[in-house]
């Protein structure tokens, strides 16, 4: 039994997120349909991260399980990307021991939140940042997300509805840059809770519109209330950009 | 009368170009429509260019005409943006003088061909860069560039089947640069024949594949055969970059 790793990469934009539904076109749907054409039968390809509707990823990982096909890893690159519309690409395939599995055996992920960080209309970024017309203080946003860094129950920052069984995770990294006009929220952690990173976007942008205090996100993340947080910022802005295992 | 001038950007990759066509949806269609909800009748919008399907444009000019709109022109770019889709953008809105028209009062116009050089498939700029996988040598390619620039008959750099009066055009700037993973052409001309952006482009990768000689671009221009210049790149790499007035 094989069981191969793939890298993936995808525009989001015309996705309804990563997993598999009956009516709704998906990134699981549409590389399973790759893989079944390639590898001679359906088989489930099981990702690193159930990503939302319009959501992208700089770097993704997912596996499947195959006896049949004995296809090398590396044609098997070539040959999904030729099947694979041009917005979801295959950077990399590799062999991995039997047990291995995307989501459980990650270690760490990292998301980027992009924004567009003007007041003109940009065609190019449409479905692929959140445009956001006042100015960002990016040093001080900087400073207000190290108090994202740190092990605490993140219910806050965790859209309702969600059933986990811990809401306990570890922020690793928590950094604001700016890039010309768009400024990138950077957050890695072992593990993220249901919207959590749109919500430590979205609470960025309360604190630089003034309706948070920069010192008072710890107190939010302890207060164990999502009405405390700032809003959920929109998928559009929103990549997986490092996983790491 | 008033004569209005729309600064327009837009992303090509959904549109089959600009001009109107009845069974495609074009730029030109669409904006005549947003035009036509805001200022309250249907007006002409007449463009700066014909572009091909999948051309985009960092700036755009076009121009219409209305006598029962009073509607300030600062005002028409939010009301005009709220209708248009995401992949069109109005940038600005300017009163011009009666005679004004974006095409024929056009001085010069820029274009750049944008290439993602790199083997590895981009799901972000698969409709808005040409992907060519194997090394583009810029410094090389930016020297050959510097044959195009000069008064000349482009016919050999013309797609069969065009009728212009005339097919001589001034080349006022040709230069190659390297972004990273991209490579940009540049072209700046007081016009461009049909299709002449994009075989000047296929014939600089030409000259970078050994199939063209860079000391002998200057004749294949005087030769006038389209036989001899390279290839017609494909439109996604296009952008209409500036055009001057």
């Amino acid at each position: 039994m094989r069981n191969l790793r793939l890298k993936l990469s995808f525009d989001g934009a015309a996705y309804h997120g990563w997993q598999i539904q009956s009516n709704a076109v998906t990134v699981q749907g549409t590389v399973e349909e790759a893989v079944e054409k390639i590898f001679g039968s359906h088989l489930t390809v099981y990702g690193c991260s159930r990503t939302d509707s319009g959501v992208h990823a700089n770097e993704y990982f997912c596996n499947f399980k195959t006896e049949k096909s004995a296809i090398p890893a590396e044609n098997a690159v070539k040959a999904l990307n030729g099947i694979l519309p041009p917005d979801i690409a295959v950077l990399q395939c590799d062999e991995e021991d039997p047990e291995f599995h995307s989501r459980y055996d990650c270690k760490s992920k990292e998301y980027i939140y992009k924004i567009w960080n003007s007041s003109i209309k940009n065609p190019f970024f449409a479905n692929r940042a959140y445009q956001y017309k006042y100015t960002l203080d990016e040093v001080n946003l900087n400073e207000a997300a190290k108090s994202y860094i740190g092990t605490y129950d993140w219910s806050a920052f965790c859209a309702s509805g969600s059933s986990v069984k811990s809401t306990v995770r570890t922020v690793i990294n928590a950094e604001v840059l700016r890039q010309g006009d768009f400024v990138i929220f950077k957050f890695e952690a072992d593990g993220f809770l249901y919207n959590m990173v749109r919500i430590m976007a979205g609470t960025l942008i309360y604190v630089n519109e003034g309706k948070i205090d920069k010192s008072s996100i710890k107190d939010i993340i302890l207060s164990g209330d999502r009405d405390n947080a700032g809003f959920t910022a929109p998928p559009e802005g929103l990549y997986l950009n490092r996983v790491e295992y």
